[in-house]
């Protein structure tokens, strides 16, 4: 895969890492952050997406997960969230479409569809780095907001690639928030049908299901809960099609890294099952 | 001391928040981060110190410390690195001296004397703050790099106000290396006999030691080390005046918060002992 290696800090027993690499699938040198535990052959990987405006930065340096992976002897990736250095029409008008919110789709309007194809540069580029780079044949995944989304989209679809499926404050139902129509009408174009294979709840609803339970952390002072995120949407799909589900809903927390620092090694003990 | 609360977010047992008052010391507003533990009445406070270009936000979001806080009923408080929003002459046109780069002095020199006076305030400010506000009376003092040298300087001289001194990658002979000579000839003037007040090895030296042992931890791997940072001169000045320190160097780890978030809980332990 050719991965040149930015910069390497030891962290607990092993090292947190940043990486570059040319990706076929976006046309674009992609960056991507890992913690690598001191065995250096991990027994299994998370897959960490990260929310909107994120880079490959913030989960690794904010959320705290080195600890208890070195203790696991299991590795993190996280890929940055959209292509970068492309400047395509209305690419950098906003913070929540194009860059740094690629909404792990693979787009399909022009000018977008040529890079903007995060769903497969998960599934495709991130895998085949775990398992080349690092030998990794257990991948679970994760992510925050747009991440948990893509997490939930991509966990449910790829179910054979990926292990476990857990979500941080997804938005769950992007179809009908504000977020993800903006995202969906804007890398999907306005045919509807085709939004469905990147939204959970309708995944879910056409029987797109998995044999374990996901699992879901909410907290109940999320600013973004009411109108973008709709985790109730997300339990009643579930109930609708027999969906094993866990949501904890954590009161007083809310959508930030602080949340996500408090729970992340519940969700590690989770994904490494 | 009318402290205005700008953000609160629950983590872990606790909550992570973000402020700023007015300071008569600074004649500036000023602005810190502290986490606070549930019981709202921790039985301990840890003054941290941060280094270079960091603000009141990067500890409090990288060092992973509310966790072990939180076990041990503590909070810490994260003042910012110097007095913002006065444009005086030169004061942004270098990361090491004026803005972000206070030293934990008070300056002596025109137009920086009136407002960087970072020792000042918080040996003043600060602890009022934990006093008033907060009805902490055991209070321990740590910080990194230019941080660690804040709090080996202040631990040293205020044996009466700090219970115990850490310090990670210290800068601890200032007068003796570019980043402290700048910037001590910046805010103090030519005269080096006012220099020695805000050198911790020059303290010792002559004679300002403490009864309990200082802690410093120092990564083998740190790329500021041999030219900036120097923690031999400090062993060397501790065993001259039989100073007890307890020195951890850690091979591999480098300058950085990885390298904090790896070892705070045994500093915590230490500082709350």
């Amino acid at each position: 895969m050719n991965v040149t290696v930015l910069k390497n800090h030891k962290t607990f027993e092993g090292h947190t890492v940043f990486a570059e690499h040319d990706s076929e699938t976006t046309k674009t040198k992609m960056k991507f952050s890992y913690f690598l535990p001191e065995s250096g052959k991990p027994k299994s990987a998370i897959v960490w997406l990260s929310g909107l405006t994120c880079t490959e930065e913030n989960f690794i340096t904010k959320a705290g997960a080195q600890k208890y992976l070195a203790e696991k002897d299991a590795m993190i990736i996280c890929p940055d969230t959209s292509p970068r250095g492309l400047n395509l029409p209305g690419e950098h008008d906003s913070y929540d479409f194009g860059s740094g919110a690629g909404f792990y789709v693979n787009a399909l309007t022009d000018g977008y569809k040529d890079h903007y194809k995060m769903y497969d540069y998960v599934v495709q580029d991130i895998v085949a780095i775990l398992e080349s780079e690092f030998k990794v044949s257990k991948i679970s995944i994760s992510g925050h907001s747009m991440g948990g989304h893509g997490a939930l989209v991509i966990g449910l679809r790829e179910k054979d690639t990926f292990s476990a499926v857990s979500a941080f404050s997804p938005i769950v139902h992007p179809s009908g928030c504000p977020w993800g129509e903006k995202a969906f009408l804007g890398y999907l174009g306005e045919e509807r049908e085709a939004w469905k294979e990147y939204d959970s709840c309708e995944l879910l609803l056409k029987g797109t299901t998995r044999n374990d339970s996901l699992l879901v952390e909410q907290g109940t002072d999320d600013e973004f809960l009411k109108n973008q995120l709709h985790t109730d949407r997300l339990e009643t799909a579930c109930r609708e099609v027999g969906q094993k589900l866990e949501v904890n809903y954590r009161k007083g927390y809310d959508h930030s890294y602080y949340f996500i620092s408090s729970f992340v090694n519940s969700h590690i003990d989770f994904l490494c099952r």
